[in-house]
């Protein structure tokens, strides 16, 4: 005898599809649903619809956006474009309320392995952007990890002869950390470019 | 400006309701969703949808189905009943494939402190199944916490005049873990409950 009905095997397994959720969360999140109210599960319902339906790429930056252009290519200072890889990297930056330039999503980054080339992201789409004129830095905000050092690497190769000042954000020891607890790459980037003060 | 674009900000909300979602996990399932296809978003929406609408209470166990009696009420033995709190406590019970009997769920446990009295669960419908006669064993699996213990006490003193053996799951050092890490409460119930080998 199977040991869940099949409406609620059902949604466990499509709850089993969200990131880091196992079979026991996902019972959790079931269990919930079924305890919410109809009117509840019909609004979470439509907000998943909604959201799929209604969220599409920013036609100038890559970022997500319900219209054609997202409010941050509307109204922000065009002069600064800041690469990311990701729309939650987008996210990130804006949480810190201090960054107001625009952005640029990458979706990617080179990475020969996975079989991703500089044509499968979105780095022609940077190049008009920069063709088009007005942009006095670019501020290279990739992970720093392999791929996303040898995306910023490439990308600058690519933007320096047009004349454009291009930056990477700063590497080093997270605030709040311990030096015990630093690993050794990241206490080397800290001691190469360490300053003055 | 907002963070999030109306669509994303929803559907992160809505997330959140679920058990142990903060805003973090409810983005990381957003982005999630957004990068499905249409056709899996759509199915996932459906399948909530779905499980509200057609589960419901067995009308003999007030276990989960979505029929009118649940299949353990009609393919099982029905002189020993397993007495919980929650139809999930039914699936923990289901999973050691052992258990050959049928459930009655007490949709709670009494608690005076939440205002919740003998009155408020399914003890009555408890009686009710047991005057119908046919039932020899009765197996109090309430958790072994306050509520649990008081309400297996209360469910116990009413059914030991009727003549029905009433027990209760063995409490102890669960398997794998280490006396070191066993709490006081369990060890000295382990104790006074020991066996001969």
């Amino acid at each position: 005898m199977k040991v869940f009905i099949e409406p609620i095997g059902r949604l466990i397994n499509e709850f089993t599809k969200l990131p880091g959720v196992g079979s026991k969360t996902a019972q959790r999140y079931a269990y919930k649903i079924i305890n919410m109210s109809a009117a509840e599960v019909e609004e979470f319902a439509d907000a998943l619809i909604c959201a799929k339906r209604d969220v599409h790429y920013c036609r100038i930056c890559g970022n997500f956006t319900d219209g054609d252009v997202c409010d941050i290519c509307q109204t922000r200072d065009k002069s600064v474009i800041c690469v990311v890889k990701e729309p939650k990297d987008v996210i990130a930056m804006e949480k810190i309320h201090e960054y107001r330039g625009v952005y640029h999503v990458l979706h990617g980054t080179i990475s020969p392995m996975d079989n991703i080339g500089p044509n499968d992201i979105k780095i022609k789409e940077l190049l008009a952007r920069i063709a088009e004129g007005g942009v006095e830095e670019v501020i290279m905000a990739t992970n720093p990890d392999v791929e996303g050092e040898a995306t910023a690497m490439y990308v600058s190769s690519l933007l320096k002869p047009l004349g454009v000042k291009v930056t990477r954000l700063a590497h080093g020891i997270p605030i709040g950390s311990d030096l015990e607890y630093t690993d050794e790459m990241t206490l080397s980037r800290a001691l190469a470019d360490r300053k003055p003060i």
